[in-house]
C-alpha cells in the first residue's frame, strides 16, 4: 500500500539535497544592510524590506508600544474577538491609500490572496498570468474555477483565451470571469500591461484583480502602487497586497469596493478561521504608512539603487531580462549552477536569493538582488564587485545575456 | 454574462446583515479578562489565549527587545532570507515538547495545515472527522486527494470507510491513506477518540494527523497536549499547531519524523511562499514555552473554572454537549436565536463568541465560551449570572438540554 509520507521529494529538495551550496534556511543572527551569517557579516542583497522599515526605529517604538498596550496576538479570529480599533484604522487608512472604498487586513499576505477564493466556484472562469504568485494559483484551486494560464504579460494571447471562452462552442459560455495577475513581478521584476489588461477586462465582461504585493509602497510617485504607475488608481475590481516588503511587517490586505470587502469579510475562509494580524504588525504598519507617505526619497534611493544595479550587472555580462525596478533578476538558467553562483555570491560577502523551480519555470533559475533604502552606495559597490568577481571565476560556463535566441556578446 | 463579484451572500454575511445583534468584527479598545467595547467594560470570555500569556510581561517584553534586535519583519520567506537563529531555536523546543525529531514553525496555524497538501495528490484518499478546523479541510482541497469525511469521533464510522476502501471493488485500492482530526475540537469542546484513531491507523495502514491547536500547552500534565492526555506522546505521525491560542502568539507548527519535517520544509507552498513568522512573535512564543513548562497551575486553573463554568450552565438548564475542557460550547441551535443570545449576554456584561455555520453545522449553532487563567472566580461568576439572567429573559424560546432527542428536563 502506498505511504503518504513516502512522497518523492520535491525537486527543491532534491536540489538542496545534492548541493554543496546550502542557500535554504541558512540562520541569520542579525537583520539589516548587511546581516550575520556563519559569524561572518554580508551585504543583505536579498530581502524585500525595500524601504528599509522593518528596523526603523520609529517603526519598532511603535510596536512595541502596541505590544505592551494589546499583547502579542489577540488570540482569536477578526471575526470573532480579534478586531481592534487598530485594525480598524489601518483598513481605513490603507483604502484611502490603495484608492478603494474599503479594506480588508488579513494575517498574512499569502491569506489575503487565498481569500479570493470566496469569489469563485466551479461555473467561473480565470485567466491568470504564468507568472502570478503561489497564493494566487492556490486561491484558483481552492475556489474550483477553470484555470486559463496566459503566458506571461501577453495581452494577445489573453485576448485570445477570453474570445474562446465566449464562442458559441464553449460550455462556460456566459460564466463569471477574473483576470489575475501580479501587479510588479516577484521574480521578474517586470509589471504587468496594466492599461491592457484594464481595456479587456471591460470589453470582455471580467473583473480584473492586481496583487500588489511587490509595488505597493514602491511603485507611482505616491508610493501607491503599479495603479498610480499607469495612472489608473480606481480601475482595478480589487487590489491584494502585503505588509511584509514595503511595509516591514507581515500581514496582508484586500482593497476594493465596499460590497464585494464586505463579502471578503464574511466568506473568506482563510479570514473567518485565523488568528487576527498581531497588534504589534497592525501598528508598525500604520507607522510605516505614515513613512511612505512623508518620505518619497526612501523610493528614490532605491531606484537609484536599482538602476545603478541593473546598469552595472548588464556591463559586467550578466542577463537581468525586462526588469526595471528594484527586483533585479540575473538569469542563469541551469538550478545547479544558480546554486553555485549563490554561494560563490555568498563567499564574496553578498547574500542574494536563489530562486528555482518551482518559483520560476525549470530552466529560467535566477539570482534575485533586491536594494533596500538602507543600503548606501558602497553596498552597491559591493554587491557589484561580487557578481564581477563570480563572473571572472565561472565565466566560461555560464549562460550569454538574454540566453538562447538573443544576440547580445558576453561582455565578461 | 455572470459576474464574480456577484456572488450571493454567504449564509453568515446574511445573518450579519438582518440580525440587530452585531457580534461580529466588533473592534476591542483594550484586551485582557476584562475588555473595552463601546466605551464599556465586560467580561472577555470568548479569546483562546487560555492560559492568558499573550499580554503577560514576561511575554511582551521578550517580544519587544526581538522587536528591537531583529525588526518586525524578517520582510522574505523562511526559505530565502527570513530563518533566524530564534526560529530554529523555537522548532528545536517545540519538537522537544511535543514530542518529535522535528519541527518546522510557519507563519500562521492556517498555513501550517495547509502544509498537509504536500503530503497529498489525487492518488491519496484522506479520512477526515467532519467538525476538523476549516484549514484542514482546504488542506485536503488543495492536495487534490479523495475526501472522505466520517462522522464526528464515531470510530466505527471511520473504520467502515477505510474498510471499504481496501475492498477489490474500489479504484483507489492500495492508493495512499492518511486519517486526520483535530485533537481537541474547537468548537464542541471535546476530544477525539486517539488510541482508537492510533489503532485504526496501524491496523489500515494509513498515517495519522492530529492537530492540537487547542490541545497543546492545554492537555496533559505536562501540557504537551492531546497525545499526553492519552499516554499516546510519539503514536502519531504528525502533529500540527498553532502558537496563537496556548502560547499567546501566532504561528503555526507541524512536528513528526526528521523526514516528513524535511519534505515539507522544501515542498509545502503556504511555507516556501510566504513570509516568515515574526521575530518578536517567535520570541514571544518561547518565552510562553518557557512558563506552560514551569507553571502547571495555569492550566489547573483554568479546568478548575472550565468545570465551574459547565456545571454552572448545566444545572441552569443550557446544553453544553460532550465538553469537558476549556471550550465550553453553549447549544442554542437557530442561527438568528444564537446572535440574539449573544447580545443579551453582552447587554449582562459577558463578551462571548457566537458561532454558526459554516463554522459548525446548521442548526447547531452555539454560543463559545473559553475561560481564561487570567479570570478570577468573581469572573466566572460574572459569566453564570449573564447566563442565568438570558435564560430568565428567553427561557421559553431556548431549546431543552441536548435538544430534540434528549429527556432531561429544563431546568430554568
Amino acid at each position: 500500500m502506498a505511504d503518504v509520507f513516502g512522497k518523492e521529494r520535491s525537486a527543491l529538495h532534491r536540489l538542496a539535497a545534492q548541493s554543496t551550496s546550502r542557500p535554504y534556511y541558512r540562520p541569520l543572527s542579525s537583520r539589516g544592510a548587511e546581516v550575520g551569517i556563519d559569524g561572518r557579516t554580508v551585504v543583505m542583497a536579498g530581502c524585500n524590506d525595500y524601504l528599509g522599515l522593518s528596523a526603523d526605529p520609529r517603526v519598532t517604538e511603535v510596536a512595541a508600544r502596541a505590544l505592551r498596550r494589546y499583547g502579542v496576538s489577540c488570540s482569536g479570529s477578526r471575526v470573532l474577538n480579534g478586531t481592534l480599533a487598530l485594525h480598524e484604522e489601518l483598513e481605513g487608512r490603507l483604502a484611502a491609500f490603495v484608492g478603494g472604498e474599503a479594506a480588508l487586513v488579513t494575517t498574512t499576505g499569502f491569506q489575503a490572496n487565498l481569500a479570493l477564493a470566496a469569489l469563485l466556484d466551479e461555473r467561473d472562469a480565470v485567466f491568470a498570468d504564468m507568472s502570478n504568485h503561489a497564493s494566487l494559483v492556490d486561491a484558483v484551486r481552492l475556489g474550483g474555477a477553470a484555470h486559463h494560464r496566459y503566458r506571461h504579460r501577453d495581452l494577445a494571447h489573453l485576448g485570445r483565451l477570453l474570445a474562446a471562452s465566449e464562442s458559441a462552442s464553449d460550455p462556460g459560455r456566459g460564466r463569471g470571469r477574473l483576470i489575475v495577475t501580479d501587479g510588479m513581478f516577484s521574480m521578474e521584476g517586470d509589471l504587468c500591461p496594466l492599461p491592457g489588461l484594464v481595456e479587456l477586462a471591460r470589453r470582455h465582461g471580467a473583473r480584473l484583480v492586481v496583487d500588489g504585493a511587490h509595488d505597493i509602497g514602491l511603485l507611482g510617485a505616491g508610493g501607491r502602487g503599479v495603479t498610480e504607475h499607469f495612472g489608473l488608481i480606481g480601475e482595478v475590481d480589487l487590489v491584494t497586497g502585503t505588509l511584509s516588503k514595503c511595509f516591514g511587517s507581515v500581514g496582508g490586505m484586500l482593497i476594493g469596493s465596499a460590497s464585494v470587502v464586505e463579502h471578503l469579510r464574511h466568506s473568506a475562509r482563510s479570514v473567518l478561521f485565523s488568528a487576527a494580524m498581531p497588534p504589534p504588525s497592525a501598528a508598525a504598519a500604520l507607522a510605516s504608512l505614515d513613512i511612505i507617505e512623508s518620505e518619497p526619497e526612501r523610493r528614490q534611493r532605491v531606484f537609484g539603487h536599482a538602476r545603478r544595479l541593473l546598469a552595472g550587472l548588464r556591463s559586467l555580462g550578466w542577463d537581468t531580462g525586462d526588469s526595471t525596478t528594484p527586483v533585479v533578476p540575473v538569469y542563469v538558467g541551469d538550478s545547479r549552477l544558480c546554486l553555485r553562483v549563490w554561494q560563490e555570491l555568498l563567499d564574496a560577502g553578498v547574500f542574494t536569493n536563489a530562486v528555482v523551480a518551482p518559483a520560476v519555470a525549470r530552466n529560467r533559475a535566477l539570482i534575485r538582488v533586491t536594494p533596500q533604502a538602507i543600503h548606501t552606495d558602497d553596498h552597491i559597490t559591493r554587491v557589484l564587485d561580487a557578481f564581477a568577481r563570480v563572473r571572472r571565476g565561472l565565466g566560461r560556463i555560464l549562460p550569454a545575456p538574454g540566453g538562447p535566441g538573443r544576440t547580445e556578446a558576453v561582455v565578461a
